[in-house]
Order: structure tokens, then C-alpha cells, then sequence
């Protein structure tokens, strides 16, 4: 996507340990016509697949996925960060962020996600894909099926994408990093 | 709104401890057409301030302010709920949530909140308004100007909407809860 590109090169700062900072337009600012894009691209590359519901995770996720929602007209769940007061009703995971070095647990109600759902996975960032890998074992729990995961920004470097494709998972990423060195960034 | 309260009467269910839950359609699924529409409602409330920039926090409010960014075109901010790693260049203050029973740390980045910003706050729930005193403390520490507060649902019987319209906030609120009984919402 050519447009989210130019602003990652324009707009994105390298930052020492593998970290894009793009918090000027994606997750801290956000610039709604450019999240009204990204949704319309996602929409294409999902175009024919039977997806009934989008699904992301809080907070970075949940700009682009409810306008992908709009777009689609489609209902959007946005896994939460934390551990639910009861845990009746709901699916739990921990999930290990090596960006962030800490690991928390991701929840969602049993109401948003049923075996007749086929999602597709919306989050900012995909790299190393242990957020991917948490919503895939929710979505195991929940005997809901994954059509899909679409990705603003993919980390090459880092691998997760790699690994989620091999084992024949769909993911989409509409910009992908091949490499960070300080300063500078390489766009696929 | 009624759109908005003709939902809540129907899909929300009313909790004991003046808990509102609306998980099905603001602040765990949500319904982006429903987003457009209140998008549009505050757009209207709005019209002829002089606001160059939405403001909301993490995580429910992300989806009404990016809608709002859009139909107004606007740049969309929202607030963290986490202590930054770096102090340097960001303003932080505690907020308590009596709703919720804890206290967390807000925080925005000094690049995005500046003394020439006028700005409207976007959030899901006005409740006893300490997540307002949280922005209007951040505001005032970075010079910028609060021209209105936008609220998906105010929670009448808990007083924030009150005590921030006596001190001469411009306090939007779409849907009014004038008080809570077992299983019976009560609406303005």
C-alpha cells in the first residue's frame, strides 16, 4: 500500500531494538483518513472470503479494525488486555511480548466468539506474532475458524509472518519492514 | 440520540454496583455503523467550535473518536493507560476508576497534546469524571485548551456530568442514564 509506505519512510523513526515508532499516525496519533485506507485495502485482499466478524486486540488494533468494520459491514471484537473479574464466559491466554518484554493476559467473552464465526485477525504490528499466536489459541477454545489476518505493518526481520505462513495461515500485511539500522528504514 | 438509546435499552444490561454493561455494542463488540452514527451526532454538537484535534483514552474511547476524526477531519489522539518507559517529553498523572475499583497512570506524548491545540475529549462513559480530570490535568499541563467533552452515555446518578458543567465544561452526553435498578435502565 503505497500511500501507508510513503508515511512510515516520511513519518516512521528507527529506534534501537527492532523498534519502528510510528506513533505519529498509527499508535498514540492516529490520522483517520489514513486508517479509512488501510481499511479499504484490507477490504480488497479480503474480498470473497467468508468472514463474518473481525477481530483485534486493544489498543493499537482497534482504529484500523473498526473502520474495516465499516467498510465491510461487519461486527468487530476487540480482544482485551486483562484478566477478566469472573472468569465464567470467557476465553483467557498469556501472551509474551518480546517488543515489550512483558507478558500479558488476553480475554474475550464467549458471547463475541462461537464456533460459527470465520474472523479475520486485525492488528497494528506483526512481529514476532505471539499477539497472532494468542488469538489463534482463543480462537481454538472457542471452536471459531480464521479466515484471515491482516496486518498494517509486518516486522520481516522478526520472523512471526514467516512462521504463520508456513503452517498455511492468510496473512496480509500492507507494508512490510525487510530491516531497521539506526535511522534508516528498508521497505519491502 | 435515539438510535443510541433504543440500543441500550435492548442489548444493555444493568449490573449491580451502578454497572452498565454494553459489551455487545460499545466496549468489547462493536457495531461501526452505530460508531458512524454517533460520530455524526457529536460532529453535529460540535459544529462552529474551533477544534483542531480529538482527544480520547484507551481503549473504548478509540473507536467514537476515530469515527469523529473522520467525519470532521481531524487528527485522532488517544491517551495511554501506562506509565511510559522515558518521562522525558510526556505528561502522566494518576486517575482513579471507582467504577472499576483501581488506579492506573495516564499518559500522552508532548509532541501531541501543545499549547495550540483546542481540543475535544472523546470517551465511551462519563461516570464520576475522574478520566475527565485526568485529560483536563493533562491539558493544563501542556498548555493546550479543552473546547468540549464528548460522551457516548453519561451515568446522570454518578454527578461527573454535574460537577464539570458547574465548573463551565461544555459536556456532551448522547445517552443519559438518570439511574440504575436491577435489570431496569432508566434513561433521560
Amino acid at each position: 500500500m503505497e500511500k501507508l509506505k510513503q508515511r512510515i519512510l516520511q513519518a516512521g523513526k528507527s529506534l534501537p531494538g527492532g523498534i519502528l515508532k510510528v506513533d505519529s499516525f498509527l499508535n498514540h496519533q492516529l490520522d483517520p483518513n489514513l486508517m479509512m485506507d488501510i481499511a479499504r485495502a484490507f477490504a480488497t485482499k479480503l474480498d470473497g472470503k467468508p468472514i463474518n466478524k473481525i477481530v483485534t486486540i486493544e489498543a493499537s488494533g482497534i482504529a484500523p479494525a473498526v473502520m474495516l468494520g465499516y467498510v465491510m459491514q461487519l461486527p468487530v471484537v476487540f480482544v482485551k488486555k486483562k484478566v477478566p473479574k469472573t472468569l465464567d464466559n470467557f476465553y483467557i491466554r498469556d501472551v509474551h511480548s518480546f517488543t515489550k518484554d512483558r507478558t500479558y493476559t488476553v480475554s474475550i467473552s464467549a458471547d463475541y466468539l462461537t464456533p460459527e464465526d470465520h474472523i479475520v485477525f486485525i492488528d497494528d504490528f506483526l512481529a514476532y506474532g505471539n499477539a497472532a499466536r494468542g488469538i489463534i489459541d482463543l480462537c481454538a477454545q472457542s471452536g471459531s475458524t480464521i479466515e484471515a489476518m491482516g496486518f498494517v505493518i509486518e516486522k520481516a526481520f522478526q520472523g512471526g509472518g514467516d512462521e504463520l505462513r508456513k503452517e498455511g495461515y492468510d496473512v496480509i500485511s500492507l507494508a512490510t519492514v525487510e530491516r531497521l539500522e539506526e535511522g534508516k528504514i528498508y521497505l519491502k
